[in-house]
């Protein structure tokens, strides 16, 4: 049976640079296998600390690579967040979100849109609840929304974030989430958090979306105290992590590979958004949706309220994630088209609208 | 500086198979590339958890891989232990007391001797005390101790279980950590409780010992309720664990390149014990110390209460653990002989014990 997972949150598998890893695996190891294959740091392999260090202009000890971003979000949400709350996007990135509910923070909602996160909704929601330990979002292209924190609310929410900190007699901290920054396909890059604060913000990422979700490699940028704490916590979880996976992203990029990779997994990607986007005009012009410059995801209001779990149900082959999996309401799908090649997508996308037209006509009915 | 690292826990670089590894990671990229470089399982790398399965008679569902054997302990112990209390070795293994504890759990003390943990204390303390929800120990070879537990006392242990499982309303769980097993060089292997059990009992072990520790790459065997639980609680937290590592470790081991591996790994291993054990009896015969029949670490009993952390201070270029560090008296050592040459052994041990008399000669005056 054809297959459209449009429900997935990783790159098809043709997407995935294998050969070449393969042989950047095999020359790390035979360049430095003895410190691979040896316990390493809580915060991972040296020379990809370096290298990070250097692309955002700080010291290799505040760089932490971790076993996969989530990891990584983990141990910062144990660290910050246990017994206490944490300001986050609705709807948001249902893993961050997991790892702070996991680590036994409780959630603040502050609504999004196309924009991200509603900077305005901050003072009144920080006012009327518990001062937040953490404020933590996607900065852009993030599950599930795909939506871009605009350079007007970016600097919105560091004029808060001082603010804050000026009245508090405890930190407030904010994290970024710029895995999908190296996805972007088309217009300009807005300059992070973590540079417009001068580095005073928390930044993580992800090699997933830009090499390959099965290494787990992520990183945080972290101030010195938040390193050390973060480091000595992954010591005590798993002595050190994975630097197989870590040397082998090193090899990747010191290569020169990232560059030609990225090149073609951008134009992969673009391509497919253009026949998601063109097939939903196609199929479904009731339909709203988003427009997403990099990363994997389409956030589609459906319309007339169908049940959005309904509408997959329906379609034959079609995975796609409701938007009550993501705690709004079934009206909403996110949909990927990272994991489906351009030309397979229009015909995911018109079972899907076929599905969505049978429910309308059974209510009209 | 020459150094003396007994104070180790891994083994020296020379044992590490890098060439062979090398080989092992490209040859499972190009085969199976697809598949390790995307999400997996949170329970591992299936190929790997058929392998181990096979070995001990269990279904691979049973089988949870874990990125090294201390996030297994950590994922099993927030299951099993949080806001509850576990009964462990004392002096027990470092790390697994620290996973313990990291979860929120209370630790039961039970002494151990050169049979590992003494079965008949269990009923004393478990009588007095809140019963724990597990008793956690090391079948053999283990940190800091290098005691193997006896058969008589596996057997005594199971049959304490099944006496408090028949009484009890809450089930009481039995993990023994079984990481060393593939390195005995001596003696007969003793079988696992987890054999002994019928395969009621957890069990976790590590390739980190037999293979390479820097690969990260752990597993327990559980019941499927457990199995369950601690997969899911690691989706939650890394996704899936690193599949690299996992498939390289399957291909060697697929390759027929663990056997001999580890009997070189093993004839080393007893070549550096005797070094160390001739050595002590040449230079240091007032202490007292154990005998390991596999694993890195010999326990020692520093003559007339020396304090272990000040010979160690004044032994230029060695390092050791004293016992303070674990839980016990200062008098105490943990030697590792893993990674030291055989020939610099002696001039190491000589070392120590010069300090330990220099300090004999102190009190003395």
């Amino acid at each position: 049976m054809d297959e459209f997972l449009f429900g997935s949150d990783e790159p098809s598998a043709d997407l995935l640079p294998v050969e070449e890893l393969a042989d950047c695996a095999a020359t790390a190891l035979g360049r430095d296998g003895k410190a691979i294959l040896s316990y390493g740091l809580g915060a991972g392999y040296s020379p990809l600390r370096e290298l990070i260090a250097n692309w955002f202009g700080v010291h290799p000890y505040n760089v932490v690579l971790t076993n996969g971003r989530l990891q990584g979000l983990s141990l910062l949400a144990e660290e910050l967040v246990r017994g206490r709350s944490a300001a986050v996007e609705s709807p948001g990135d249902p893993r961050m979100l997991g790892a702070l509910l996991g680590a036994g923070g409780s959630l603040i909602y502050i609504s999004g849109d196309r924009d991200g996160m509603i900077t305005t909704e901050i003072e009144q929601q920080l006012i009327q609840y518990v001062r937040p330990a953490l404020i933590c979002l996607n900065a852009g292209f993030g599950s599930p929304t795909g939506a871009t924190l605009s350079l007007a609310r970016r600097r919105h929410l560091l004029e808060l974030m001082g603010n804050f900190n000026r009245l508090g007699v405890e930190q407030l901290h904010l994290l970024e989430d710029d895995s999908f920054a190296l996805t972007r396909f088309e217009g300009e890059r807005l300059p992070a958090l973590f540079d417009l604060s001068s580095g005073t913000t928390l930044y993580s990422s992800s090699f997933s979306p830009s090499i390959a979700p099965g290494l787990r490699v992520g990183w945080l940028i972290l101030p010195d105290d938040l390193a050390a704490r973060v480091s000595e916590r992954a010591s005590s979880t798993y002595i050190s992590p994975a630097l197989l996976g870590q040397a082998t992203v090193h090899e990747f990029i010191g290569r020169g590979a990232l560059e030609p990779h990225l090149t073609r997994v951008r134009e992969t990607l673009r391509a497919r958004r253009d026949a998601m986007l063109a097939a939903l005009a196609e199929h479904l012009p009731e339909a709203s949706w988003s427009r997403p410059e990099g990363g994997y995801f389409v956030w589609v209001q459906l319309p007339e309220a169908l049940d959005g779990r309904a509408v997959v149900e329906r379609a034959e082959g079609v995975t796609a994630v409701a938007g009550t999996e993501l705690g709004v309401t079934s009206v909403f799908l996110r949909l990927s088209y990272a994991a489906v090649p351009a030309d397979e997508i229009p015909e995911g996308i018109a079972r899907l609208a076929r599905a969505a037209h049978e429910l309308l006509d059974e209510k009209a009915a």
